[in-house]
């Protein structure tokens, strides 16, 4: 094929890799086609550097420019944040973001998804509790925090990595008894591997971790419950807990602190999230930091464009470590 | 005309009222008509029972089922409230939102609005700082704490009274000297009748207010250089302060407290929207409550139902003061 001056087509595309252009297309689009013509088709665009705007443009052919965003809630900074990024990645690329809040119920989750095939948005990006979501397959659909298996991208911060360093943070600052408390959905998701990750580096230590889980329905009594008992009552059983979000860390703190126990002289604590106060750029509390605007950016891309990213799995973003009052690094080791 | 035992249609009502289908449907989807041809097609309805949900159903028609939500921002609890509660109550009526994010640049603002009109949304629900906005006539619009004149409804808390309610109190608490305090946005909008009301409440009271107001461009210095002055030095000028939001008033008590003032038993501190502490139910401070849920449930109704409400330039909704630390009434006085 000669060389040619004006920025490549599609149809160049489909001439250099000997396949149709509806396959070309298909390929652009995320539409599912043998991987054999997914290679060749990618091939011949690196070849002709087709640029990836072009990609975009592609996509815009019969597209409604429109991206669903599905949430169970605004009205945790985590899940806000996280709209406004998306939002703002969507707009970015000249796409609208379509909202639609779940309130945690599988049923209107299900619902929204019908919803937006009916209504032909170009892909949806959802952060669900629903175990056993239908997605079609020719639907482009990112996943953030829930794996649906491997046909599926799932993009979240690096859960694992995080507790892992929780653990590394809570032994350096001289804890010696750890403890993982967890209070969140029954639905099994990436955020789970926070204590997987925590009770790695604690074992690695040669420390034994305890941990104690409850599921929302459950409410908070038991964490009472067993901090009365191990915690208040008598010389702590536990110096260093790792909570899964920093709501709960907030939450232990309190009930801590109002009940004689010093923190973080006695008990230190770290949350997951990176929360900060209202108005500040102080944290809540010591937290590993999720990184909600590369999270956000991550998910659009990998929607959006025919990237490698779209044939991973899962994409984990990586964490940092940031105090927040409640470990006793203290301001200057930040 | 003869009693119909059918649900009465759009075609009854002209009938009845003797005016075309069309200017019926100009009535329920709330376009410009003559107020003559208004109030006969609303008569005509009454009379014959056309129902509130037919009007839904009437809006339906050729409509895509979506309104446009033009926000400054999420990352601030009041406005992912906002988005959240005007999500669910648009779902609930079977629309969709579709989420716009402007980080207060006009033109974004300008731009949203630009591109609802081209991908013909039923109508918009926007809390812009746009000055000059232009929308056009034809296109349903309700606006959120700013006015834009008479032919766009606005949907506020009742701002006025709140600021008024807030120096009630702080002088039931037993404060002599009071101060506002107000950090935002330039352009006029609803929140600023909260000084007024303050103002007012004290003025009646015989007691002169002091208030100081910054810019969103300014920074706080100007506030912590007036502190130091009338607070700090010296015995206070000032032992009650109303500012405009639960924001600044967490950002001043942490200011004073950090300067050996206490709050609330030196200086007791109010602040304005309602704001939780983070997986609590507590108030982050001492506040004016916004009616947020009432207020989304507000603006969704005005836009998608041709009710009395929409005639109105303004509809203020009552707010409610809450204990959140820093006045003196105290957890019991709740």
């Amino acid at each position: 094929m000669k060389k040619k001056s004006a920025a490549p087509t599609m149809k160049d595309v489909a001439q250099e890799a000997g396949v149709s252009l509806g396959t070309v297309s298909k390929v652009f689009n995320n539409i599912p086609v043998g991987e054999d013509y997914r290679h060749r088709v990618r091939e011949a665009a690196e070849k002709l550097g087709y640029q990836i705007n072009s990609y975009a443009r592609g996509l815009k052919t019969n597209r409604t420019q429109t991206v669903a965003l599905i949430l169970p809630l605004l009205h945790h900074p985590f899940f806000s944040a996280l709209a406004e990024q998306l939002t703002g990645a969507l707009m970015q690329r000249g796409y609208r973001a379509l909202l639609f809040i779940t309130n945690f119920d599988p049923d209107a989750e299900q619902r929204c998804i019908d919803m937006v095939r009916q209504n032909k948005a170009d892909g949806i990006i959802a952060l669900t509790y629903h175990p056993e979501l239908r997605v079609d397959e020719g639907l482009p659909f990112v996943s953030i925090d829930r794996h649906f298996g491997t046909s599926i991208p799932c993009v979240s911060a690096d859960n694992f990595g995080g507790g892992y360093l929780a653990g590394e943070k809570l032994i350096s600052f001289g804890c010696k008894k750890p403890l993982f408390l967890r209070s969140g959905s029954h639905v099994v998701g990436e955020p789970d591997k926070r204590f997987a990750g925590f009770d790695a580096c604690c074992r690695n230590a040669g420390l034994p971790c305890e941990s104690l889980t409850l599921h929302d329905a459950d409410g908070f009594t038991p964490f009472f419950e067993f901090l009365d008992k191990h915690v208040i009552r008598k010389k702590p059983s536990f110096d260093g807990i790792f909570c899964n979000t920093d709501s709960l860390t907030l939450l232990i703190c309190d009930y801590l602190r109002s009940h004689g126990v010093r923190v973080p002289e006695d008990v230190q604590l770290i949350g997951f999230d990176g929360i900060k106060s209202l108005g500040t750029e102080r944290y809540v509390c010591s937290t590993i930091v999720q990184p909600v605007a590369e999270m956000a950016q991550m998910a659009v891309d990998v929607l959006l464009t025919d990237s490698s990213a779209q044939s991973s799995a899962l994409i984990s973003l990586p964490v940092h470590y940031a105090y927040g009052g409640t470990t006793l690094d203290g301001e200057a080791d930040v």
